[in-house]
């Protein structure tokens, strides 16, 4: 091949360009939307940010730190047969599976809210008992089933919580659900409802119990003043600044294991400024990683 | 018929299902924007509303009230004869007398802002000077006339202003007019520049004297980073939580006769985001108004 | 309920307000759009195609017939669990049975093409061997599996010719799929490559037979320029005119005992155009149908 | 001011830069869409078609003639009393009668194709029996009234053919319209269904007549895949080459004493490619009539 | 020509239509963005926001002053070379100089923000060392060169920097850039990171030493939910408010001889909020500097 | 790496998988728009085409040929230094010499016509006074200079004609340009207005000759009708399917030693339509060539 100029770092999310062998963090993409009720289109999510990620800079000046002094790596995105929700869920479970065995961190780019299942179940097999869930979200996802179906995107965190027992994943920022939902959410988890309030303290908690945590990020849990690209957009979210600080604050101060940034669609995102607000919280929460 | 599942809530606003003889709330649309000056559209509301109200849920947890307990007739939308106005405002007005009559609250989506002259005028025939209202708005709405028109968008406070009298009106979050428009308003009416500060003050004292109260909100209160899906984007406005917030003090404590939420403009709303806050917002209003 | 002028039009497809009973043709929608590989979006073809519907006339001048004079009723959207697919063709495949089998002709609005195998399935139930389909598109639609899933919009026709038997379908306006896709059609189908060619021919030929006929539209067949509003475009299609006469002929000469017209996806169609597109060739083909 | 090259041709239209007095042409806008009945913007048309001219060249091949060759004057735009439609229709009468006094021709660019009727009274109070039409468009426009209104861009025609008299219009490209309109047009009109067949005869009939003629142009009567930026696309038009063949044909070869080009809705025109395609008409348009 | 209203206002910013003579300010569009690297469109800006202003009013209720009492005079747009970047500068250099030789404040409007550069050039010839830059920004626009390009959107502070020498720029809302480009800030520059922290002092500091400053303001300073037209949204900015309040201030009350607004991208900008407040901060700044 | 399953073949083109040395045709991406006059933007055309281009197959039911028996690798996008054109034309030159030297066929996507030059150049080092040039396109690009610009979108033939000397140049499909440039068309090149008549003629004469030919396709050759996602839309063009069969016998038949497709413009490509266009005579190109 010619040897020339040739702009190479398209394919792989900024900064995320180390062999797989010495990387810590890997990576990948689930773009699947099948389950989406009102408007699909998630899918198209990992490609997206991809190569929008490229109009960042590697640099945050808010932790100081450079994505091209850190080992990550891009896996790609998974080939999932639409139509087939066990199948998809199972080649994400056995995927991230893979990753964790080898001690690197997985961390999922979605794709649907369900896709979260998926990577709940490889670390369930690995840590059993001791895993917790951070759930970050603008909705409940605590139905029972929708439409009669049990795998759905508003059914995801009941199934986690379901796999993993009572009282071991905290919600926050929820402002949307049946009324029911909250209820048992009450009930099974522990529900922080429309912002971040207590945030805090559970990492103060969790930090001292060195509990490995898995971090799922629905980031419609943001206003769609700052995040209008959505399928189902739920005004009263919180601000781009409060999920930035909590992100850098859950992932460098806590044993994440695995964690998963969800539920952009690149279809209701004609400015491109929620795509780029998907890039620069995965950026962070890289960096945070990273950082341990 | 086929017996057999059908979707056949689309056609009305989320859990708004009940029937007419039964409902104290009636929701109804006047898709009407021909005297709009800069940019027209806002006849789409109503019905891009009903359609993306179902992504939403019928339980509110900020008011911990369900639709579903509600009974709430969604009328559908006036057929209004395009270019002739003031035949417009008479449909309107006669439409909404005729549910006032029956001592049940009209709740109008428009639409341009010059609907609600309609509304005002069936109230005033009914409550006569004991009439208030409570205005939410970017702009002052309170030219003599635009371009020689006397019934505009931009003089309709103007016109609900001289039909009650001097300081029945109470204008809030204003931030848009001419010069002699804010001296009008200080005058005539009680003019709250820039935010909703003096509303709480406001509903003690209508409280107490348990006025009759007509509640209209336009929607480009709001921020256009909120809200951006409307004709005339006006910079500097109030945050969605504010909004919501105000809505359901006015619609949950006052004697609210009659209410609308309009300047929803669906052609500028390409993610969906600003027609699920209109949503929203109705949705908290016609809570806040059942609930009384 | 207030006595006054309300547009109650909106709901149903232009035209489509008879009362079930009376009606010989019945429409539904179809909204799935789970197995698309592409790009999504087909889901809400029904909804806005209702809606824009009404930007048309009843009547048309090309058959000198108008849908004032026929007795259709539009049954709305059949409510579907997005994310079990074989539930999803169940529950066609039941409602298209219920009106089959009171003699009325189901007309089915998608959704992606899976949606016809529902269809095909109900007729197949009541015609046995006599069932033949004429089937417009773009693409072969005559995949052996899709990413290992055997229900797909890319499946949808070899699943058809499997139930059918060999030499029952004939496909016109092909110009997509893999090479084994054209071969297995030459062998298990008659594919006409391109255009509409020998359209007439078949037509005689039905005719004299007088087989029962399902039709099955995919609005791809169209040139992108004509239909861009749809999740895989592919050049080098049918005209507009070609396309509404082929669909006069086959409906007004043939004993087409379903039909359905599929995969506008709303989404790609900024203008409306491609909107307008499918309801007029709906609006045809009902007004063909009604004639015989 | 600054002696420096500043772009100061953008506020006109391609090329129409001649002063006033010097001008046998006068291009002026009508920025009206108040009684657009399914989807307005037709008032952006005039602004946003000067400023995308400018895409274009000023010579055109197909005439071999260049408009820097001509005088012709861009008035700029109307300003109109939106919300009042016969005070709207009075001030372009009033506009086109003081071009027509100095024996200039005008060229209005719509806005709705109400305003043709502005510019006919004034061509008729001049010209009286003597007048005739040609008129291109999908609709036929000839209704009575339209919900309850006389004056109305679905009535224009109608109001025309009552102030001319019988048989002093035609129409072509037409094919939408309630049936009673096309009876109508039969008796009062000539009617010409579908494509501009017989305008050959009718321009050597004309031609001879040498009788005064008003050419109106609704850009609708192009194929919805030429022109989709419109607020009703029809399906079923003629092509652009057969447009830009028969306004040259019209106005090479006819005594046209004022024209107009109706119905661009840039709202729906996200490539710019029908704002381009009325630019280029209108270039046509004006080098034939220039070239006289 | 025709004595009748026509609209003369469009083609110039709203108020801005004084004579160049009387006139202290003068505006004029530097629509370049030829080395924009991630999405070029800025050079639509000025043409956008000339055309988009007349939605706002002339009255500033936050200065209580009126645009209509200025006298400011729009230039018009210069006609720059595409493609011969150090040619674009050299035009903007002179033009800005002859304004400032007859003591009349230029304000340009961008395009991309390396225009900044022809401007300070202008005012460096006229104020030497005196000069002094406050400059707003998302990003530090401190690199060397990029892609091997010296004269770069990316590069334009630091060219400005190395012209006026060391500590006479300050930086403020800065959350983007290389690391070297801070550590570079902060020994060259004064850079505020993240907000306006620290500009009530400057500006003390500033009005004492009463030295000429030149105001440059990259509207990507906005956070993207406010802001989201612009080609490299970043975001964590700050709010309208905020912006608005720091101009009235800055404006108002410092020596400013020169100002800018650059980077608006009308491609992003589907709803219009991002041009409503390009144009509404302009009218703010103008009318603070027309007040002093 | 996880042994698993992973879509791998997005970053490059369809079916352009093979590796470079047994490659004996290499696509390149060149993403450059700067000197674009009117609307820019075509830099993004290779990315997306790369994306878009999956959702066609690899086989042509047109030339029974499939991408999948082809050796064809897909070198990325250059790296180019935006704002100076001439090293950018280095730049591709250098690198299109390279695939040259090696007797591979370079297939360049762009990117705005300009970039033309740079595989022209490359290509007349190697063939001298022997090199013909087939030019497909809506302009004539024969312009001297551009606001005084000489290397630019609309002087890019000029340039090449220049290079090569008279009569070496075939223009095909020409409907805009300036009156001069007509002239010099006819004078120094072989100009065919408005379509592709005398190409098969041409095709027969060059055959003979055996020349190497350079074949460059702008776009926007066809009518926007087909393709509108292009910078200057032309109304008037030829179909796709002209086109098509253009590429097929251009390719097939001669020998042709490079080609680019360029001036997709994904902005104003709301559909995909057009880039499916692209990438459909893209492929067909390819296989056409491959097939020699």
């Amino acid at each position: 091949m010619p040897d020339n100029t040739i702009i190479s770092n398209l394919p792989v999310f900024l900064g995320c360009d180390a062999e797989y062998e010495e990387s810590s963090i890997c990576v990948f993409g689930a773009p699947f939307d099948s389950t989406t009720s009102f408007r699909p289109g998630t899918r198209f999510a990992p490609q997206t940010m991809r190569a929008d990620s490229w109009g960042l800079e590697t640099y945050s000046p808010y932790q100081d730190r450079d994505l091209t002094d850190t080992k990550i790596f891009d896996c790609g995105d998974l080939e999932l047969p639409l139509g087939d929700t066990e199948q998809v869920l199972s080649i994400i479970e056995d995927f991230a599976a893979e990753i964790i065995k080898e001690n690197k961190t997985p961390v999922m780019i979605g794709g649907e809210h369900l896709v979260t299942l998926g990577g709940v179940r490889a670390c369930y097999d690995k840590y059993g008992d001791d895993l917790r869930i951070i759930h970050f979200d603008a909705h409940t996802d605590l139905r029972d089933e929708m439409f009669g179906v049990e795998l759905s995107h508003a059914t995801v965190i009941r199934r986690c919580s379901e796999l993993l027992g009572d009282k071991k994943i905290w919600q926050f920022g929820i402002r949307s659900g049946e009324k029911y939902e909250f209820e048992w959410a009450k009930k099974h988890n522990t529900i922080n409802k429309f912002d971040l309030n207590g945030l805090d303290d559970l990492i103060c908690e969790l930090k001292e119990a060195n509990l490995p945590v898995y971090f799922t990020v629905d980031l419609d849990v943001l206003d769609p003043s700052v995040f209008p690209g959505t399928g189902t957009p739920e005004p009263g979210g919180i601000s781009y600044k409060k999920l930035q600080d909590a992100v850098i604050k859950v992932c460098g101060g806590l044993n994440i294991i695995a964690a998963d940034v969800v539920e952009l669609c690149p279809h209701y995102d004609q400015s491109g400024a929620s795509t780029a607000i998907a890039c620069k919280i995965l950026r962070e929460l890289l960096l945070a990683l990273s950082g341990r």
